[in-house]
């Protein structure tokens, strides 16, 4: 998968990655009201809105990007009818050819890990049966448990030729309270890419592995350090955008190769229709917008990929 | 809830808490025939089997307990109707008047959290309504993230008076890859344990606070010392039974007050049937074999206690 990956990244020239991580109130009113019509002002209403209004952003991007990041702590608020939607759009995105990366951050010790990994990855057997249940093509873990809450993963991947990324330093502000916390002269986040790098090792594609990690755009000196710690290594990068950070930021989270890194943007492209430089679509062209907002950023970066070439 | 989980433990006099972590080679051929015959080899065979599995053993023990601790990760491997079982498991503990601890170990940065802090522990706002999804009372989370990830949590419970326990240092053997790093001559899980309590400080129960510690017996001596630097905090700890922990192992877990600590057992209860000890009972009535390896267990902390007070 981290090889499909990087051709479609290839494929559409966009190392981005729209994060569809959709909150109530980014979906416009004509949606809200003809699902809150339809199934009432509840849970099931909110999880078809959230749907739908995935479903016009799917479609207004799907040509121009490799790969799209649902965020399941949106839709699991919305309980079971929430999930349902969660699932609905990764079978969606799947139909239209897109990677999708589970940002699920589960991580467990071993037989509770094995388990989140056949639900999200691989398949559960069910009697003389092998069942896919969520099917992301990626998944986030968090490596607060260590190597054996991670390695069920990491055996479901390549049982099923699928990837993870693996939390190394977060893009929020206080992602360095325990994450930055030095152990001999070295920060943990560094004990962990490193170990990141260990793990992938045994599981590589054709020039990255499948075992990647996610280091926040918001700590550009970071993504310096842990670009040369974990060379083959594929980082998923959050905080673009929204979380403030900007294409010339990015430039060292990527390899010579001009890969090696994929960028996430959540709000700033989904709620694109709401910021002042989208305001001329409306609500009614959200999709548009958010359309519009994907060119945008994928020009940003890579006009600063072109300046990082050319020095 | 904090006082009202302490309520029940001592008019139980059993601070133990059943994981119902089911894996489906735990539930008898009877339960997975039948369920199988209706919905077949399924996702939602699987997970009505399940779901039974479930209720018979919490009929089986509700008047002995004070508290379940569902893991979420063996539903959601069936997907969106082992989440269905999920719900429904919840929703009975309560009709039992059991305290539901959902073993859910999530986290995110702010907003994301804030996202599973409503789906899980409050409500979620759709259109006019205030809406309630899993509704368990506690939820365990993950700490990589930093305050910022934790705060949407406690101002969650705040809201709905309900509690978290936050991972400090988990019963796995490589726990200690990231949590035991030494800075400043200080293992990760002290710097982790020391931010509970300062969140704990926050929101208080009567004597306990409504912020909790998930440390395992696995290992005793850590549990000796968190128990000191996090006084007011309860202490939810998983690894007894088939974890290798026993009752002797537990009592520095315990403040002289006899509280402070809640001890989990999932596979030594839920799949008691199976184990040698419990062999009469046959897979017929496991969950007979479940009420009898709950009695034992209650039995083993209670004298250990009782030695510990003594000596």
């Amino acid at each position: 998968m981290i090889n499909q990956l990087i051709e479609q990244i290839k494929k559409t020239d966009a190392p981005i990655v729209v994060g569809l991580d959709p909150m109530l109130d980014y979906v416009p009113e004509q949606i809200v009201k003809k699902s809150f019509a339809q199934f009432g002002e509840t849970l099931a209403g909110a999880a078809d809105a959230v749907w739908e209004f995935n479903k016009g952003i799917i479609d207004a991007t799907c040509d121009l990007i490799p790969a799209v990041k649902p965020q399941i702590a949106m839709y699991e608020q919305f309980g079971v009818e929430g999930l349902q939607a969660y699932q609905k759009t990764i079978d969606y995105c799947h139909e239209k050819g897109l990677v999708v990366i589970g940002d699920v951050k589960r991580g467990d010790i071993g037989s509770t890990s094995a388990a989140y990994a056949a639900g999200h990855l691989g398949k559960t057997v069910v009697g003389s049966q092998r069942l896919s249940a969520f099917n992301e093509d990626f998944a986030t873990v968090n490596p607060y448990l260590g190597s054996d809450g991670i390695q069920p993963f990491i055996d479901v991947c390549k049982e099923e030729k699928k990837g993870i990324f693996v939390l190394v330093k977060t893009s929020n502000p206080s992602s360095g309270e325990f994450q930055d916390r030095l152990s001999d002269g070295k920060p943990l986040y560094e004990y962990v890419g490193e170990q990141v790098a260990a793990w992938g090792a045994s599981y590589m594609g054709e020039d990255y592995s499948y075992i990647g990690a996610v280091v926040g755009a918001t700590y550009p000196q970071v993504g310096k350090i842990m670009r040369k710690i974990m060379p083959k290594t594929y980082i998923l990068v959050p905080g673009y955008g929204a979380q403030g950070a900007k294409g010339a930021d990015l430039v060292h989270y990527f390899n010579e190769d001009g890969l090696g890194a994929i960028v996430n943007s959540s709000r700033g492209i989904i709620a694109a229709y709401k910021q002042e430089k989208y305001a001329q679509f409306g609500a009614m062209h959200y999709a548009d917008a958010s359309r519009q907002a994907v060119l945008d950023m994928v020009a940003d970066i890579r006009s600063a990929l072109h300046a990082a070439t050319k020095n």
